[in-house]
């Protein structure tokens, strides 16, 4: 089959063999998959993965063990626990120290005709979704773990820091909860872009001192994370949902003398991503920059990563 | 009066001004006062503070604008807001940017025969506490800050990192939970004296991953902060109860990955530490390294500054 393979280098290959599904797994042919920041952080070392990249897809069940999944509309999980250590049994799967992690470690992934994951990672896609919407479920999910972590009261004013993808997807769900959120970006056309969803945003000039109860903190950079320091309350919560790039950035004194609450948050719960995709509540397909066919992958990254530029999205 | 200043150099005076209360104010002879890891680190030039240290006492009321204070044995917050800006009137007083602290900013504190503080900042001692007992009030309050800055279940494996003076009022008051308690440290005599508190103690060598679902640290080292993650489970809380000397600690894509939550702590409510000592709750007196008067202050510094001591009181 064609795929998406790094291994120190990228190519797209014509002959990689079709994956084998385990007894619990299903064989899913890939309809779209989208390209996310972590993929472009593999090609600069992350993870240190080799194998075939793309961890957002959206397909259909083309063998299984379990009949019932043949033929059927799916998007995944992406993590697979061991399912034997203490944090396995602890219901800790996501965290399991020996667990695999589609196209980003341990297990090819979704840039490819063909990926396999096991059955209970699986969740079937509502027919009124286009695949163009399913495919967000992924990083929809990781937006929807921000109020999975912390508790969300109508009365907080929210900031998201970052005006990206994943930005753009957190500030919609945290909307939801009908608190005030500010999406703060640097870019112009973005924050034009974030209005025409419903939005309000800021550019980081605006913004003083006890502004926020909560700060998302999205950027990736250190300087968010500083930002994010700058504009929250005493007793307020900085949820930090990027790993950095580089240097991670340090705690200081403020934490501990005005008391902030630091949450880290990474992947998140696949069910309310649906039911807002579903519901028509969250709106991602203008996120959608473009679509490339997958022997034009190394494009497709190329545009993935360049400055401003939200999703872009692959056809096998 | 006699009165313990620092103005760059540590010196007693014995013809430092009697403090003159506001309107607002008491002034209020002091009985007893202790010495503070804050009150050493201030030597070392932390807070730049001038004046008389000292933050922890307890003294009898001997002039008051309300004349139902008189007379009156008390101790004392040490946060003072200004009462105007947008933090106070929010509720948020002791983070007031503009607010002093008794003893430690703006505002010269107990480590005297007098000090001043507003009558709202006091509480009542009730009459079966020792002087002894008493004077433990302000850092059990910060102990008593963990319970209100997290939940803590009765199911919660719980550290407490660092056996000095706070590590042994923190796991005193976290154990009061039901939860199990901890207590990890290095010196074999202090946890020799935890045993005998009835905490359970622990060396870090005995510990491992995962162990821990909240880990409290109170080393006031990076060190600290680094095993405090190497214990804590996935989606387990840190309380960062110190500031740290020097450098502080860097957050790590661990932090991200294992989606961590950290809490910065400081000070606390006083009503449940004078509660927890009226009913016998907490045992404090076993803390007490050794009593100095006040014009031997350098002494009882330099004591108060070994390795392994716990508390150290000065009386005036």
């Amino acid at each position: 089959m064609q795929a998406a393979v790094f291994d120190g280098q990228l190519r797209v290959v014509r002959d990689y063999p079709v994956p084998v599904p385990q007894a619990d797994e299903a064989l899913i042919r890939v309809s779209l998959a989208g390209i996310c920041g972590t993929d472009l952080a593999i090609l600069r070392g992350y993870a240190d993965f080799r194998g075939v990249l793309g961890h957002e897809f959206v397909g259909v069940v083309e063998a299984c063990a379990d009949k019932r999944w043949m033929g059927k509309r799916v998007v995944g999980e992406i993590n697979i626990g061991c399912g034997n250590c203490h944090r396995c049994t602890m219901g800790w799967r996501e965290h399991c120290a020996q667990r695999k992690v589609l196209g980003i470690r341990g297990k090819d992934g979704a840039f490819a005709e063909y990926l396999t994951l096991p059955v209970k990672n699986l969740h079937l896609v509502p027919p009124n979704l286009s695949d163009e919407e399913a495919v967000f479920t992924e990083p929809l999910a990781a937006a929807f773990n921000i109020p999975e972590c912390i508790n969300i009261t109508p009365n907080d004013r929210v900031f998201v820091l970052g005006d990206g993808r994943l930005g753009m997807l957190a500030a919609q769900v945290l909307a939801l909860t009908g608190c005030t959120v500010t999406l703060v970006g640097r870019h112009p056309s973005k924050l034009e872009l974030a209005q025409r969803l419903g939005l309000v945003t800021a550019s980081a000039s605006d913004l003083k001192q006890d502004a926020a109860d909560i700060v998302v903190e999205c950027t990736g950079s250190a300087q968010g994370f500083a930002d994010a320091l700058a504009w929250v309350r005493p007793q307020g919560t900085i949820v930090v949902k990027s790993t950095y790039h580089g240097e991670m950035p340090q705690l200081t004194s403020q934490v501990v003398v005005d008391e902030i609450y630091i949450v880290g948050s990474r992947c998140g719960p696949f069910p309310p991503a649906l039911r807002a995709l579903r519901q028509g509540r969250v709106k991602v397909t203008p996120l959608i920059e473009a679509t490339y066919p997958l022997p034009d992958f190394p494009q497709a990254m190329e545009h993935a990563g360049r400055r401003g530029v939200f999703k872009v999205l692959v056809r096998p």
